[in-house]
């Protein structure tokens, strides 16, 4: 049996335990959000408890789809089992449509689906504001090889494909998303963090509206019953 | 006999305009030094004749170490004749050692050296201020192919070992530079625009001094002994 040990990590929306299986970690999902690198925070009761089932969903889908992970089970309505990696300190976005950020910086409208995916590395780094980075500036700073670049991009390519499989049958456009990646105790590169509404930017296939926290992120609405909403189509899909 | 003809392009500190020849342009460089992407704005005597002569002598130096450029001939103090280039929208950016914009991004001090020169490409575009962009955002808006990012970047490194050379043996440190290309009128990717105080960091290599155009940018002095110093440096080194 798995137990829990010591906290050993708190980030924004999650906290990590320890186990008695030095390559296991406990995930404990909370009921916060924040946006704006930190500067917005508020407790969101039933946030972590969908986040984790989300989450979880999402990873068993993929798994199913052949696409590994850092997760191991579903515990308890807040919690998971993961395979402990060292983390990359990268967040890699994939874009297929524009939107967010992309948008702004290029001048564009929301909503335009782009030729090709376009895959934007972030360097995580709180008190820079997890600046924009090339390829360059990865080998720079040791984030990752040249080797790892080329593997975190070809990964993210399939786990883009597997998602917009899955959530096409779910109703819901992928607009964007991000991964994180970490090395297992063998070396490998394995998708890490997490998947969900805080992580994706999700548009219903039909409406266009948002199922995601942009919503929180510019004061639109309650995140909680979309959440919901998206949590109950990926269920109505499991086979 | 060349011959000048219409206006055909004003840019912030030089004029374009047509000759008898149509793959040939005629550049008066002006009196002119802006920073902030055009917020500042300042008439400076002698300027435009300093930069056109050190552009000159550098693509001069260049052409000696065989590196094509869109330079033809200096004409006088101010003007000189280049190939006619369609341009390529970008800033291909190449940095030695930490300084300005990156040193800020990153939270480094400036006047690190970096293990190995950093490329990095910014959007031309004066109404979104020039982005910092990555390889994907180039291909998507077709602002290079992929042969010619990396034909770009090749190109780069080989005007950055030639320019290190060039400027060492005038006691100055190349801290980081600024190009652009264009394509000629048989589609070959050429070495366009100046390279000047205007466009490289030059510190002085006993002193660190800035001799480039940090001292406008930063309000630390009279750009004008400087670049002529610089001038007087390369003058000097010439066989």
């Amino acid at each position: 049996m798995i137990s829990k040990g010591e906290l050993i990590y708190e980030g924004k929306a999650k906290q990590l335990f320890a186990t008695n299986d030095e390559n296991v970690l406990w995930v404990e999902y909370l009921n916060q959000a924040t946006a704006l690198n930190g500067l917005k925070k508020d407790a969101i009761l039933g946030k972590g408890e969908l986040n984790n089932q989300i989450t979880s969903t999402i990873f068993e889908h993929l798994r199913q789809a052949g696409i590994k992970s850092h997760f191991i089970k579903k515990l308890s309505k807040t919690e998971q089992l993961i395979e402990k990696m060292t983390m990359i300190p990268l967040e890699v976005v994939l874009r297929n449509v524009t939107a967010g950020s992309f948008a702004k910086r290029f001048g564009l409208d929301e909503g335009i689906n782009l030729k090709q995916p376009i895959i934007e590395f972030y360097y995580k780094a709180d008190e820079l504001d997890d600046p924009f980075i090339n390829d360059a500036h990865v080998l720079n700073f040791e984030l990752a090889t040249a080797e790892e670049i080329a593997e975190l991009k070809q990964a993210t390519l399939e786990i883009n494909q597997a998602l917009i499989t899955m959530f096409k049958k779910a109703g819901i456009r992928l607009i964007d998303f991000k991964l994180e990646f970490g090395r297992n105790a063998k070396g490998v590169l394995v998708l890490a963090d997490e998947i969900s509404p805080d992580t994706c930017r999700l548009w219903d296939a039909s409406t266009n509206e948002h199922l995601d926290k942009d919503l929180y992120r510019r004061d639109l609405g309650d995140i909680v019953p979309v959440y919901q909403e998206v949590l109950r189509r990926l269920d109505a899909i499991k086979e």
